[in-house]
């Protein structure tokens, strides 16, 4: 499957692991920024991946934008449900 | 206690009383603008009821601003624990 080089998806594993994935994705000489990607509980990881990241490891990361929407689940009985998303640019 | 008449602090409860605080603060006559002030997990609850204000209550409601960070919480046994916050500006 094909999967977008400039994104973490985050989900449901411990926070160091997505953080580990941004560093590795940013010490690579030509990558500049990072997108991380979540939708409902996992929101709040999102937000702490780029906090523990930025205070802890990369002084100088920078949170460059935040955007926050809405997507529409289809469910195995049809019905649809709304769940919040975030995307959080980070910048070196 | 005094509590700021422009934010809405987001807990524990249902998003819908959230929504419904978010409303009825809007609907002064002086009031364009609201702050939903979140942390922990709390953050997707904020995300939640800026989306669900925004998509079914008030359409013309935008996201002004979406800024975060870390608070450091002194624990019952003097410990510190970092907590990520969220503060989303709502305007009319």
């Amino acid at each position: 499957m094909f999967q977008d080089q400039n994104v973490v998806y985050i989900g449901r594993k411990p926070v160091m692991s997505y953080v580990l994935a941004v560093m590795t994705h940013l010490n690579r000489p030509d990558a500049t920024e990072v997108v991380l990607k979540a939708r409902g509980n996992a929101i709040t990881t999102a937000v702490d991946t780029a906090e523990v990241t930025r205070r802890r490891f990369m002084e100088t990361l920078q949170i460059d934008k935040i955007d926050v929407g809405t997507e529409e689940l289809t469910q195995q009985d049809g019905r649809t449900r709304a769940v919040s998303t975030i995307e959080i640019t980070l910048k070196r």
